[in-house]
């Protein structure tokens, strides 16, 4: 074990901008797609794209239209209906600073790739499992 | 818009290998600062990395424990009693295949980083807000 692992590094592993309207597994898939597409998605292929059901889409670009992340525009009536959704400039700022702690975790496990393996085993020091 | 974006797409941001358990914040964090400690932190340590509160961090550790991606180990008794947290052979691999995911993530949004700005509002297409 490194010596005081905690010395300065209080919240080291908080990551304190992973925001959890963005962070959810399936919106984070929307707001990639979204920002990579900036004119706009219509509805039929955001849910190709991140495979999610109708009312999955749905359920989660409503959080995300709340949270002021996405708009959505409709055209047509009826089974001629349209639904275009665009990320807002809002959105697309708060992604990227969210991108950017992503790249501090990423940074960090990468640390762990190149790691040497435990050196001892915890039981050889007289813990036991709990 | 993108001419047809979902043509050989399909699922593409799906990002099905962000595994629920792991991508969690709290989870994340504490995945993360155990792999950077191969020989494990104390209970206390850990704690202060990710800044949680006792409770938090002994309900996460039971969900990462049940997945089998972490153990847990004791020494003494009472008030002298420790905590020793170590991350798996098994959590190590899982979680470096987790990272991987997310760098695909970070790196489909690096693309956005750099992309045009809308061309038109989509209310100059006949769009209008839902």
């Amino acid at each position: 074990m490194i010596e005081n692992p905690t010395s300065d590094n209080s919240g080291r592993f908080a990551y304190r901008g992973l925001d959890r309207v963005m962070h959810e597994k399936a919106r984070l898939g929307i707001l990639t797609s979204l920002v990579v597409h900036p004119d706009g998605l219509l509805f039929g292929e955001l849910k190709e794209l991140c495979e999610l059901t109708d009312g999955n889409l749905s359920r989660h670009l409503q959080s995300l239209s709340e949270a002021g992340l996405v708009e959505i525009w409709k055209k047509g009536e009826g089974r001629k209906a349209q639904t275009l959704v665009c990320v807002t400039k809002e959105g697309q700022r708060q992604f990227l600073d969210y991108i950017s702690v992503l790249e501090g975790v990423v940074a960090d496990a990468a640390e762990a790739r190149s790691a040497t393996v435990r050196r001892q085993s915890p039981a050889r020091q007289g813990w036991s499992p709990a």
